[in-house]
């Protein structure tokens, strides 16, 4: 692994999960690999369990960690070609990206969507400039699209905790008073389309995602039936995809709740409005997972890391 | 010691007390208790000193440090049990606390109160939720209503100081342009009635700290009686705490100067405003030891983080 | 070395640039020295290389290092001396840099100037108070005047590229939107009359810097006369030195293109607004040595962090 810019970076995810497990029991046993070498965390915007986590996962390979907050330690960056820079932005990517790398040994980085701009989005205008100017290995910690470390973590923690060999795993959106990206469904939705398991959808209609992204999963618009038999449940808002970035929907009765889920496990990426996207009766209860899930954003860090590193030194 | 979030966790005031001054002397002693353990130190407020001592203090010890400013880094947290989050906040305590003890080994925490809500400042929500969460240690970097590690510092400062077995101390109240907190006076207070001094407490009327914390400390309301023969004066400007948050005198001639303070040495938790609370006389004389105690806010710390540490190891 | 404030600080200048290069291809040779060594980066303003590359530099030499955005994580600062602190200001730089100095070991600070008060900004009050108050070594990462790293920096990549003995190096005035301070032409002028170059500097008329910093430097006001045959072309906007912050000229044809440089080496500090202080086809052709510039920033500040970790052992 040279990047880790999205799920396609993994060149065998069932190696990838081992290692993450393998990891979480021996946290410090590659604490060699990362001596020397120091990882840039770059934050466009907000983050707790990234912002930790990765920092953490870092420090257990050994590694210095130098934290940025890019838009208000530094200079407005501008990411168009052949820009005549004179108005707000002070720094060209080309030159951010080409210097950092020289400070640094990997730049992990974290920048969301406008979702007004559906096109610009979906270039991945600013990890993609990152990974093109860069000189050194780019880790996506959440991009306008997409949300491998989240995506990762979903599916070590699946494979934690299934009972059987193919559980039934159901992605619902829920309701939410903000519009948020598409990021974490669209990386779940491909994660569970790698790995073993009877993956469907659950939205109001109009919130299909891409379809290239979700591909062949079934998309229900009943949640009691989507949800019916389910072994986990995954609950996650998102704006509408085909109105760009628009609420579409409000509509109460989609929250999760107990009676809804039954014997599911229960998973969410966080930070998640108790009461809105779900009841305070799940999250309390042994059935939820995502103080477990968010534990685990440490080793799926630290496995992409290690993975980084070992083909640094190679 | 499991947490530090008041002066009450404290086992063995003489024992803490001679345990820093040790640390003092030989700081990187304990540089293996530490290793391979992060503290999270979590700022809802600003810091300088807590912020540089405490981190110095956990390096001094091994410890990984992660610093985060959770009202700007990271998401808005809500404290209100059951509440239905469709509003400001994005994520709640329980989840947040659950997640961050995923993450670090001990938490430190720093949360001003409001000085608008006495009966909410007094019930400690931020801190007390997160030591009700958080599965690990939690450390109070000065929280609504006390500031046991600049207590517990003052307490070395004054054994360090002292010139008698039993010093005569006088917390005296001082004017400041704003409404300040009671944490650092109300510390102090409790710390005082720990410890073998002759203590009393002078301020203007009706600025009568809460008694329940004042306990059986003289209040002597005339300042220049109050301040005879003492050894050390420690001034503090805090706003009222009957009329809660308000400021109820100006009146000038209460700031500090060495004609008042005599032979006595000066404390002051700092920052300070001069000329205001305390004459440059005073300040930049040879009384004044404020800065050798904002040097043992290290090792005050050190000491507690030491203790935790050790508890966490047994 | 005790402080690196200005050049002045230097006591060999061929000296420092071969131990930056030589750490360059050694960077880890020191790491024993800084151990158990910490410092304090305080930023009053934004930071990109600075920030990381000073880091870095700490980091390869063992050293702990603590960063703060002073203005934003901390308390406001009182540099007036005899001042009633009854406003703004919470703290004087008295108490917070004696303070400071208890818990790092260098305080490293970058404070721009006003650019509206020419006095106080050529006072240098911010660092000059730091170190009149520190008991540490004090480091400039740019003050209102200077910018000495960045002029070390330039230094060794000159050394580095140069291929006759004596190259003539141009700095040359560019256009920009925001009045700019003067610190990094100041320091690049006072560095080139420091080692073996021959240079001169081209500006529009009423743009001359600080006549006692530019000294027997010539100035030629045709900037293609200027350009003639040099080997290295350092461009740089500031605002009128004389009508202190102001810009006086926006007159674009000053932008620096291919064919004014000829064959000439291309430096500028960053960040670099494209296609206003020079065009894309100079910064995206071989003739640029901005990124291996900034990369040297990284040497240079180890290599005067060196030689101040050696001085306190000693």
């Amino acid at each position: 692994m040279k990047h880790f810019l999205d799920l396609e970076d993994i060149n065998n995810i069932d190696t990838l999960i081992s290692e993450a497990i393998s990891l979480k029991s021996n946290p410090f046993s590659s604490k060699k690999l990362g001596e020397n070498k120091t990882i840039g965390l770059l934050f466009f915007n907000s983050s707790l369990r990234t912002r930790l986590s990765t920092q953490k996962a870092a420090q257990n390979l050994g590694m210095d960690v130098i934290t940025m907050n890019l838009n208000s330690d530094s200079w407005g960056l501008e990411f168009e070609d052949g820009s005549v820079m004179n108005a707000g932005t002070a720094e060209h990517i080309k030159e951010a990206a080409a210097v950092i790398s020289q400070y640094v040994d990997i730049i992990a980085l974290r920048a969301f969507p406008s979702l007004t701009d559906k096109v610009k989005d979906e270039e991945e205008q600013v990890i993609k400039s990152f990974q093109k100017y860069a000189s050194v290995p780019v880790v996506n910690m959440e991009s306008a699209t997409a949300h491998p470390l989240q995506a990762l973590t979903d599916a070590i923690t699946i494979t934690e905790f299934k009972q059987k060999k193919r559980p039934k795993v159901v992605l619902s959106w829920a309701p939410h008073p903000r519009a948020l990206p598409h990021a974490v469904p669209n990386s779940f939705a491909k994660m569970m389309q790698m790995i073993d398991v009877d993956f469907c959808i659950t939205h109001p209609e109009g919130y299909e995602l891409n379809p290239k992204i979700t591909g062949n999963a079934p998309i229900v618009y009943n949640q009691e039936e989507a949800l019916k038999n389910a072994d986990f449940v995954y609950a996650k808002n998102w704006s509408s995809y085909k109105d760009y970035g628009q609420i579409k929907c409000t509509d109460e009765s989609w929250m999760l709740t107990l009676d809804k889920i039954k014997t599911a496990k229960f998973m969410h990426c966080l930070p998640v409005r108790r009461n809105v996207v779900v009841a305070d009766e799940v999250l309390d209860s042994n059935q939820s997972i995502v103080i477990q899930q968010a534990n685990n954003r440490t080793y799926a860090a630290q496995a992409v890391l290690k993975e980084i590193l070992k083909n640094v030194a190679e």
